[in-house]
């Protein structure tokens, strides 16, 4: 079974769990209206493409791993777009959680969303339990205190703080946790991982910012040129356009190099130069090619 | 050590990791307010009690599994009192936490508190992690969905529902949780320990509706009658004084008689005994006596 339906079976086996009967209905409804359909799944998809590198002796591990990722990952859009935050109406070209179901329901159905994380892991860890501590570890330092999304989140109500470095932090908490807990569902040491989550997130992010200043809302899907317009950090912004693809051309070599030896290293290098290739925007690739 | 400074220890400790360096300090801050001072401790006191009666081998997991559900207790209040919930701006006799630091804050310290319960349990499972399946997945259930605390907290939200029974269940929920993970925590067999926990759940219910009926505001700490004025599901409103007074006797004696056999039971009995008689309001153990 490929890496993608690998990932949506699992997370649509968890969130069946949100809809046994004895549950609140509207809730489970919520929950599954915050996963579902899919975005690009690429924090569970890089989890996966650890664990195959990493050998995947225990696929249901793994795939649990990734699918906590993603769930966390969920979990924060839906918080982050709660009023008090973002106060964001739309998100992936549908109303947020909050404006579909309500402030409440977007609260718990993100606090239900961190449980499910962990109740994903706790129930595909019989066969390896002495991988959970490591793995619990990865995964709630990544979402946690004291450098995790949420307290990365947190850095916005203190009253000095460097956004650019909170932002970068926050981005890259789950795509480290996404390579170590890859490497750690199969029972590899997960450290050596970290450098490559760390890379992949910022050429993410940097990727990001380039599409926002160089493509048009057409090919976007969503309004261009909200970096600047806002003031917000960006590597267009600081680097300008060729610096920030040069910084993205760095990044993704860096990942490559950062690939520790492992049963399937070669694979995962090609994967990782493919994937690079794609976040490159389409009009900076013809343009340096 | 007593269980209570054993408790304190270990909740200090996991708060700890949210003051480590690099972390956001006022998140830090607000976690550590929504967890201390000690209200009575009584989930984390009962899964230690459980603990004890099962040979308290690990001692160290223990400690991790009763502070978790105190940790998910304590996030629980900070997300319930949010505006969009209670609104609640008293708590533990101090402003609630987004009274005391913004809403922003109360929901991130909540999402932290939620994490950090399951950082702490895996922090202290390297030496049994063979336990560590089972007591997360009583841990996780307890606090998401189908029915743990979010859940319960969820039913507010659905057009037609037994407000009684939600109640019920979303107290229920943590005490079963903490006699259950009090067991596993030993490498007992959980499943035997849940109606202990629900026993004393309801009776902690009735015994709260029977001062909110009878006590004095002095006596209390805070507004009584509020259960009749509010209109909301109550032992007293449901039986009467007399016949709730009854209903928390019976409970009393069925949290006993429930107890599994196991190397503590005689201690563990007469510990419930003494708590059970704590419960009963003053004047209304008078007047029975």
């Amino acid at each position: 079974m490929d890496a993608m339906s690998r990932i949506e079976r699992t997370l649509a086996e968890a969130l069946a769990w949100a809809e046994a009967p004895g549950g609140p209905p509207r809730l489970a409804e919520a929950m599954h209206y915050a996963v579902f359909p899919r975005g690009a799944r690429i924090r569970p998809r890089l989890a996966l493409s650890v664990a195959y590198a990493c050998g995947d002796d225990n696929p249901a591990l793994a795939d649990a791993a990734a699918a906590s990722i993603e769930l966390l990952h969920c979990a924060s859009l839906v918080h982050d777009d709660l009023p008090c935050f973002d106060n964001a109406g739309m998100r992936r070209g549908k109303p947020s959680v909050h404006r579909a179901f309500g402030e409440q329901l977007a609260v718990l159905s993100g606090d239900a969303l961190i449980v499910l994380a962990f109740q994903a892991i706790a129930r595909a860890a019989t066969a390896n339990p002495e991988r959970l501590p490591a793995l619990l570890l990865i995964v709630g330092n990544s979402v946690g205190v004291p450098k995790g999304i949420v307290a990365g989140q947190a850095w916005e109500c203190e009253p000095q703080v460097d956004l650019a470095e909170y932002q970068q932090e926050k981005t890259g908490a789950l795509f480290a946790a996404a390579t170590m807990a890859g490497a750690a569902a199969c029972g590899a040491e997960a450290a050596p991982w970290r450098s490559l989550g760390e890379h992949l997130g910022e050429a993410y992010q940097v990727a990001d910012d380039l599409r926002d200043a160089t493509c048009d809302a057409e090919e976007l899907g969503k309004p261009v040129g909200q970096d600047k317009a806002h003031g917000r950090p960006s590597a267009v912004t600081q680097f300008g356009v060729a610096g920030a693809v040069k910084r993205l051309e760095a990044l993704a070599a860096g990942a490559v190099a950062s690939i520790p030896p492992c049963p399937g290293s070669a694979v995962l290098q090609s994967l990782i130069l493919q994937e690079s290739k794609r976040l490159m925007p389409k009009k900076l690739a013809q343009h340096a090619a």
